[in-house]
This record gives C-alpha cells, sequence and structure tokens, in this order.
C-alpha cells in the first residue's frame, strides 16, 4: 500500500483505556519513532525517535559539562577475564550479555562480551592512568550503546541494545564521591522536571535492588499514566570495591599509597518511553516543547488562495530565528495534517488562512489541550514563546496531578491491596523494617514492589507495614516497568 | 611514578625523521588523544581526542543536515543471514567481521555479526518503510562505532573498533542517487579544506578498489607528511544493486512497480589521525583552529607577581564569549606548560605577565609557526580572530606546499621509480590504460598503489605507464597507509 493513498485515511490508534500496551506500541510505530527489525529485541530509532534523543542528549550534555565532566569513549568489548574481576559485577550481569566467540574465521582464547555497562573498562584505564592525587578527580561520561539479553523487549522500555549515557568517576575521598553521586542524581531529577516535564521522587535502592557491585544506588522514580512505575535514572556510589578489585591505587599529599573511590550514573532511551507514557493521549504523542524536534507546525489553510503560502513562508521565516518551526504545504488535507501533527505531539500547530491574514492574525492550537488561542502576527514571537513556556508548565502540572491523585499513603499489606484495588495501579508511600523478607512479602502479597527510599520521608514512630516492628524507611512501592 | 613529579620533565617525542611510525603513536599518547586497554586492537579515546571528535561531528553534522540529511540509529547486530542477501558484500565484509554466538548461556540459531557497516540493515528497514514515490528520497545518516577484525592495528589509523558516521540514501533515479554521491564527496572534500586544512584529491577508485557492492566509489585522498598516501573519506554509488538483493520496491506515479537507487559515505576518526600526520611537528601535535578543543591556552608569567592573576582572569573572560579559551594557572612552571600545549596543538599561546600588563599587552604565540605576536589587551578579540584564521589558513597552504613538491607526473614505471627513489614517498600522477594487470603491475614493481582516477585530469594522448597502450585515465599512485 503505497503510503500517499494511506495519507487520507490515518488509522487511529487503539485507546489508551481498552488496551495501555498497545496504544504505547501503536504510538512508537504511528508517530515513526521506531520500527522492528530481524534482530529480535533491536530496532531502528527512526529520523522523529531519533531527533527526541539529540535534544535529550544535547541538554544533559550540557549539564554534563557545567558540572565539570568530559566526555570519552572507551572499546565496546569486554574481555571475559576483565568482566571477572568485581565478583557481584560479573554476577550481576555475566547471565545477560552476548558473547563474542570468533573474529573473521579465528576463534578468540578469552571470549569478549559487547558491554551491558562499562565499569571493567573504566576501572583498567583508570589503573592505567591514575598514579598521584594531583591525577583525581576525573569526571568522565560517554554516550554509547550497550547490550543486555533481555527474555522480553519493549521498545525504548525494555531492548537488547540500547542508547544510554554512562557517567564514570573517581575521586580522592569518599565524601566527594558521595556528593557526586547526588549531585548527578540532582541533574537527572531537574532535567526530567524542567526539560521532560515529568515528576520524579528522588531516593535510594534497597540493598535488594541495588547495582551490582555498588554500595549504594540512588534513582529517580516516575509514575506513567497507567499507574505503573518507571525508574528513569540511576546514579551509583561504589566506594573504593571496584578499586581494590582493580588495584587503582594513588599516591596521596602526604606520600601514602590508598584507593580512590567511585560513581557511576546513566539515563537511556527508556527517556523516551517516559515522555510517551506520562504525556501521550488517544490522539497520540504529546511531546514537550523543550525537548520537541518541532516545536510549531504551520499548517495553511485554503492554501490555494493567493497570499496564504507566502504568509506561510514569510512566518516560517521569522519563526526560525528563535524556535523549532516547521511548515507542511504538501496537497494533503488540513484534516489530514491535524491529525499526523498531533499524532506526532507537536506542541503547537500555527493555522494560517485567507481571513486569519485579512485580521492580521493566526490560530494557535496547542497540543496537550486542544486549545485554541488567536495571536496576531505582528507579535507571533512573543506569543509563542509565551505559549510553549505555558505548555511545558501545564504539562508538568497535569503529570504531577495525576501521580498525587495515584499516590497512596499505607499502614499495612492489607490497605496496600484495598488503595490499589479501589484506585488502580499507583505509588504507594508505607513504612518498612529494612527486612529483605518483608520487602519481599510486600511484592507478593500487593503486587507493588519497593521502588525506592524516598529522600525527605523519614520515619517517626510507624511500624512495618508487613511485620508491625519497629519501621526504618518509608518505602516508596510501585508496580515497576 | 607520580604525575606531579613528572611534571618538570615532560619527555620528548622521537623526532619525526628518526622514526615517524614511533613519532605518531608518541603524539597519540603524550598528547593524551588515546590509551591502550586489554582488548587487542581497540583503544580509549581520551577526553583531549574525544573533544576533537566532538568538533568534527558538530561540523560535519550541520553539513549533513543543512543538505537535508536527518540521523537514525540502526542495530549493531546484523544477523548472518541478513549479511548474506548480496553476495558481493558479503564475501568483502564476512572475513573480518566478529561474531556473536551467544545471548547469555542461550547459543543463538542465527548467529549475528557486529556490524562493520550497516547497508544491509538499511536495506531490510527502506524494504519495511519505502513503497511509494512520495516515500522518496531517504536522506539518512547514523554516528556510531563499527567493528573490522583487522590484524594490524594503529591508533586512529585501522582500529578493530572505530567511530564513524555512515550516510545511506535512497533515490527515485540513479541521476539523484548519482549526484548525491558526488554532493557528500564534495562535502567531505570542503570539510577536509576549510576545517582540517587537509588538501584532498577528489577522483573516483579503479574497479579492484570499490566498494564491495558498489557500482562506483568515489574518494577524497591526502598526503601525509612522510609521502604516504591516506584515504580520508569515500562515497558510494550503489545503483539498483541492492534494491534487488533486498527486494525493495516502490510505486511509481505512473502506477509502476520499481527498484530505487541507492548511496552511502563515510568518514571515520582516521581523521584524527589525518590531522596528526598532516600537520603535526617534533614538538608534538599541531591543531587547526576550527576544531581546536582548545583555541587559545593563557599562560601567566610570574603569576605570584600582584594582578597577573586577575589579569588572566578577565582576559579569559572576555575571550571565551568568542573562543575556546583556558587558562593554566597551577604551579607548574611557564617552560613546563608551554611545551605541554605545544604538545597538544594548542593553536595559540596567550603570555600575560607583570610588564605585558604595564603595557596594556601580551604576548601570542602561534603553534604552527613559533611566531611571537605583540597584541594589545584592548583588542585582543579582534587580534585573536585574525591571527587564529592566519593559522588555519597557514596550516593549509603549509600542507598543500608539501603535497605540491611531492607529487610527481611520470609517463612509465621506470619515471615512477626514479622519482620516488629521488623524492622520496608521495603521490604521482601516471596515465593508466585501465587493465587490472598493469595496475598491479604498477604496485609491484614501485609500491604505489592506485588511489583514485583524479577529477579533472583527463588523458588526452598519454600511453599507459605500464603496457604502453593507449591511456583512458591519469592515475593518483601513491603509498598507503
Amino acid at each position: 500500500m503505497a503510503k500517499g493513498e494511506q495519507k487520507e485515511t490515518l488509522d487511529a490508534i487503539t485507546p489508551m483505556d481498552v488496551d495501555f500496551a498497545k496504544w504505547y506500541t501503536d504510538i512508537c510505530k504511528k508517530a515513526e519513532l521506531i520500527e522492528y527489525t530481524s534482530v529480535k529485541g533491536c530496532m531502528v530509532i527512526r529520523p522523529y525517535g531519533y531527533a527526541i534523543w539529540e535534544n535529550i542528549q544535547k541538554n544533559l550534555d550540557a549539564r554534563f559539562k557545567e558540572t565539570g565532566h568530559e566526555n570519552v569513549c572507551m572499546p565496546m568489548f569486554i574481555p571475559e577475564s576483565l568482566l571477572q574481576k568485581e565478583k557481584d559485577h560479573v554476577a550481576g550481569f555475566a547471565p545477560e550479555v552476548a558473547w563474542v566467540t570468533h573474529g573473521g574465521s579465528e576463534k578468540l582464547e578469552d571470549r569478549l562480551c559487547v558491554r551491558p555497562t562499562s565499569e571493567t573498562l573504566f576501572c583498567e584505564h583508570y589503573a592505567n592512568i591514575i598514579h598521584s592525587y594531583r591525577d583525581l578527580p576525573k569526571l568522565y561520561n560517554q554516550w554509547v550503546s550497550v547490550v543486555r539479553w533481555e527474555k522480553t523487549t519493549r521498545p525504548f522500555l525494555r531492548s537488547r541494545e540500547f542508547l544510554w549515557q554512562e557517567g564514570h568517576t573517581i575521586h580522592a575521598t569518599a565524601e566527594e564521591a558521595i556528593e557526586e553521586t547526588e549531585r548527578m542524581l540532582n541533574v537527572y531529577a531537574d532535567f526530567c522536571e524542567k526539560d521532560l516535564a515529568i515528576p520524579v521522587v528522588k531516593g535510594r535502592k534497597t540493598e535488594s535492588d541495588k547495582f551490582a557491585g555498588a554500595e549504594a544506588t540512588y534513582a529517580i522514580e516516575a509514575l506513567m499514566h497507567d499507574g505503573k512505575a518507571l525508574q528513569a535514572g540511576t546514579s551509583h556510589y561504589f566506594g573504593d570495591g571496584f578499586a581494590k578489585a582493580f588495584d587503582i591505587q594513588y599516591t596521596t599529599k602526604e606520600n601514602q599509597k590508598t584507593y580512590p573511590f567511585q560513581t557511576s550514573w546513566g539515563v537511556t532511551t527508556r527517556l523516551i518511553g517516559a515522555i510517551i507514557m506520562t504525556h501521550g493521549d488517544n490522539k497520540g504523542l504529546v511531546l514537550p516543547p523543550h525537548i520537541a524536534p518541532v516545536q510549531a507546525m504551520i499548517v495553511p489553510v485554503a492554501q490555494h488562495k493567493p497570499g496564504v503560502l507566502e504568509k506561510v513562508a514569510e512566518i516560517e521565516e521569522r519563526l526560525k530565528k528563535s524556535f523549532r518551526v516547521k511548515s507542511d504545504v504538501s496537497d494533503n488535507s488540513p484534516g489530514w495534517k491535524f491529525a499526523e501533527y498531533e499524532m506526532k505531539g507537536v506542541p503547537a500547530r500555527i493555522e494560517i488562512g485567507p481571513r486569519d491574514i485579512e485580521k492580521g492574525e493566526c490560530v494557535v492550537v496547542t497540543r496537550h489541550d486542544g486549545v485554541k488561542h488567536s495571536v496576531s502576527l505582528d507579535s507571533i514571537e512573543t506569543s509563542l514563546a509565551e505559549l510553549l513556556e505555558e505548555v511545558q508548565t501545564g504539562l508538568y502540572e497535569k503529570a504531577l496531578a495525576n501521580r498525587e491523585k495515584k499516590t497512596y499513603r499505607c499502614q499495612s499489606i492489607e490497605e496496600i491491596r484495598q488503595a490499589l484495588a479501589d484506585n488502580g495501579p499507583g505509588f504507594v508511600l508505607a513504612p518498612w523494617c529494612g527486612e529483605e523478607e518483608c520487602e519481599k512479602k510486600v511484592k507478593e502479597e500487593t503486587g507493588a514492589g519497593s521502588r525506592c527510599i524516598p529522600f525527605g520521608e523519614e520515619v517517626h514512630d510507624e511500624k512495618c507495614c508487613c511485620c508491625g516492628k519497629k519501621a526504618k524507611h518509608n518505602v516508596l512501592w510501585g508496580i515497576a516497568y
């Protein structure tokens, strides 16, 4: 079937209330974010999807550089012998790596895994380049793809290969390293809230949920439209465990040999999944203006009438100076174009027709609420800037309201079960004694696992929601993606 | 040995005339561009090396987008069955790919190769998304790393994993595709000459030297300081061969099914090798200002004297608005700093001391010629901009003069041998009949292989330098990296 012939009959997507999972993959495909391939669990990220990732990259990369980080590039392969140096780490990752066993026709002596994460490579490098306190800290990051041999896969959320950034830093003291771990968690949280318009909960993972080899793992957790939880970014503090395993030592000012302290932190293309499931609706994708590849799409109305296309070109030229703007002057109907750019989540649509031109006006329709705004063409730059900021804020507030509506404070397993039954999936805040057994039981009996121990939610006299003993922490529980 | 203690005794590098290969790897290591790893043939690209690549990327990416291209991201794996679909292509690449045979503990039914290049993946994708003439052209590019299992490796020049961009486009007509192939070759040539200050020869590869699966391969060839030739970028025209192998068809306006035409084109981190070997000298790296991570380094003189550090900070702040500039106010000696930033190829060094400040001046030393320029602090922005442009032009002219000096026009194998013996390695321009046998013989007898059939060097009545029959082409011959 030719695309040309399809154009007047843009298929609707599955409504989110009917089948949220189907709605999600419909958007991934119909908004042209991805396409499947014959490599199971791997996808093509199409231009529109990749442009979102490029905007995420550009924004985060600037934030990393402002906080003193430098980009590097490590090999994609890790020799099996190197992967095995840190015991918890290899135990966590070995079951899910892809193994290269042959180079050309030659069988390799030491198999190579395709990096699932690069701590071991960074450690080997640190051991080569770090000798003195003068060589510390090193604040590194890389933008690469990694491979984890997942059994079940979904576009952006869980794929065998995914794009990410992995920050890796090494410091003279534990304090500095812990500070870095927290700093980067805050960078992620600020980025999610300000630029992706996704409210997040910051917290520490429980022991059972830590990164393989970490002393502490911090995470930001977001609540999706369907009430399920999505881990949106993690930041790990390693202590000096990796340094000891890889024999990274430095000489202090006092001429003592000692081990440095490390961190790593990462976010992935999963953030695109988070955007879809936080802001999307039954018309398709809804993109926050800060990272939308096209912030405003100009659609001419009655474009055959004299002067319309000229005015569209003139307005596009003006707006291009300050916005990511495009116009669609193809011979598809305005109705088709409206539906197409709604599907693609373009934050604002600018309609310009003969009557608008006569009045020196145009209509700006904001995607997230469908509201039509009459705007004077003379001051369209100012109006569009204001409207886009309103959209950005509006999206955040809507998502925050959804999260608040779906966050339940409970004191017992029974209350958790009831809250989830009455209101559907959501975040649960409930106290916990700190025992792994109770953590497991809550998940088994309610379906909600521990997401993190959120900051700023200290317990006072609460009892564990499971065993009734004195609680150590309030825990954020949820049904995870 | 602690870095701190090394600082006063920066080791010299091997002079280029003593051992060019050693000089090259010395620069790679001592300018902190790369570090070796335990993965043979793979390297760490360190922050300073990666920053050069980021500047190359940023510049080229803007050029690609200006010419209508969009970035995408394909999987890094290619199933063996998919790789085998185009016969010439698989024959060219299969012997040098890395094979993934296991995912976790599970043996894969269809082995996956780590992409050595992605034509097959793009073709599979095109077959999914191209149906009508309305879907054409697609102008795609991706920035990724690829793997080729090379036997002998050298940093940047030939490594088992390297970073590159690969453009892949598909068009309705052969003419459009050929035009694209030429357009991108010109983009590469313009970038090399204007931004890397590397003069290049544009031309077409001979039949024996084409890309596996291509109808025609175009290349830009550069001459390194030692007189050897480096292929700096290639652009391939595929005709409809891949389309037929992958059954990519589209419906024309006249409602006929037909095959589209394809291209691909790429440059790699090899360009960093080209920069080193074109501009470097016995003091180290020399970077063209357009892509230098640091365009000017401010070094205080007598920094303990009152007012010096303040003035350095003030000038840095001013210059940061228009330049990539840093200052080094560490306690290393000015002499150490001079040597360090000469090693790193920083285009301009700005020296500011008490006497300069008194006179309202500073000294700007340009890296490529060592010339000291007295510059008024009042107008340092203008002076630095002018000086950096002079450096950029100066580097190009110096490289061009070197290439012209080392380009020999010859009519026979004997003349070629003589020219290379008298003057050392260089480019040879000599006529050729078009027979592969003669092409081989020239290489066997002179060491110089065909690099390309250069544009604008048509033959008239010349005879083949090997067999003496009527020549079809002038060929650029050289000893290749």
